[in-house]
């Protein structure tokens, strides 16, 4: 067990590194490759439709996003598309893994400010390999005590993750921009969760603020962070 | 801690049950659906070939074999594949994702028998929720006290989940099929490796076998396990 007091795990994708702007950038290529062989309505809708149909057997990440572009350009052209536009998508899902990683302001300051106080932890969901890419890129990975990449953040594998770790779950925080998967179910296993809200967040990640709940906090930065766990004396 | 004196880690695609099969029968169903448009000599170096390109930024599993696959339907016919291959080749990779679990010969109960006096691992690549679904759907979960899912068997990452489980190299055995993810690694850090060899290997996982290594064994079956355990006074 580390000297450090409590344990605080951040969300990685939009709560310390743009993400979400790639998979619109994306979709706007999708929509203009697609463009000339089917009606542009709807098309945004229709992939939506095919990735949440998809998440259950892919799960989260680029290359079921390209798989699931590449179904729903079949689809909308009724089997049209020709093989050309699907090499495209699977560039697009390629630039993707490859895309560079921009931090959100503040966040290398706050990490290495929390860091000498405190346990810290990324625990996100993704694709496994790309997910390792970005943490590696990002510069950020030493100054975290683990990286844990899960399949779904479930109440239940959050306290997997903080029992593995030797953690209670009223010594953990778990820091993110989705209220569905970060913040929730920390709160349900007994944990502390406070929402960074980013301005873009997946249609599958929504979920209601919880209402009047003691151990969650919203804060408009990551930069409002320290302040945060220094004014609760977590 | 555990009570139990040493850590016997399993692979699972192919140690505990079939999967390369399935591979096999999928590049079968690939060659069939290609035949029509493109000349099927050397289809399987090229699919053979797209999956070494790729493996660096898909990692392993089903979702980045389905994307090869359709990546080399689009190049072996200069792009002219009609869309309703590609839609078949993404079921292909679909029904994939949801084969059966046959758990090899002899498995269930060697496990069993183990779990009693040791502490069971199992330390598999691939697609996070691929890999989970299996280790659920094979009904073995209970008996294992870690599943950990790499994006490469590295003698880093063996390091990494034996330093996190409070367990020193020779303390560790890792049991599989692939000579170089389950076993060099882990010889290369200490500790033991056992090759169970599987009549089908992805020419991926090849390599040769360490020569003299006091703390390397092979044997024909799983089965073939607690008899070497126990001689070894492991």
């Amino acid at each position: 067990m580390s000297e450090k007091r409590a344990t605080i795990a951040f969300d990685a994708d939009d709560t310390l590194w743009h993400n979400e702007r790639y998979f619109q950038i994306s979709q706007d290529r999708f929509q203009d490759l697609l463009a000339p062989y089917s009606d542009p309505d709807h098309l945004s809708d229709r992939l939506l439709a095919s990735e949440r149909r998809n998440v259950g057997r892919y799960g989260y990440g680029i290359k079921g996003f390209t798989l699931s572009m590449i179904e729903t350009a079949i689809e909308v052209t009724e089997e049209k598309v020709p093989a050309n536009v699907i090499r495209e998508l699977i560039a697009v899902g390629q630039d993707m893994l490859a895309h560079p990683i921009d931090l959100l302001p503040g966040v290398a300051e706050v990490l290495e400010t929390l860091a000498a106080t405190h346990r810290l932890m990324i625990i996100t969901k993704g694709d496994l390999l790309d997910q390792e890419r970005k943490i590696a890129q990002s510069g950020l990975g030493d100054l975290f005590h683990a990286v844990e990449i899960v399949s779904e953040k479930t109440p239940k594998n959050y306290s997997r993750i903080f029992q593995a770790h030797g953690i209670t779950a009223d010594q953990a925080m778990m820091v993110g921009n989705s209220m569905k998967s970060d913040v929730l179910p920390v709160l349900e296993i007994g944990g502390w969760g406070v929402h960074v809200p980013h301005d873009l967040t997946w249609a599958l990640e929504h979920a209601d603020k919880p209402a009047g709940h003691t151990r969650f906090r919203e804060i408009p930065t990551l930069s409002d962070l320290p302040s945060l766990i220094y004014s609760l004396s977590f």
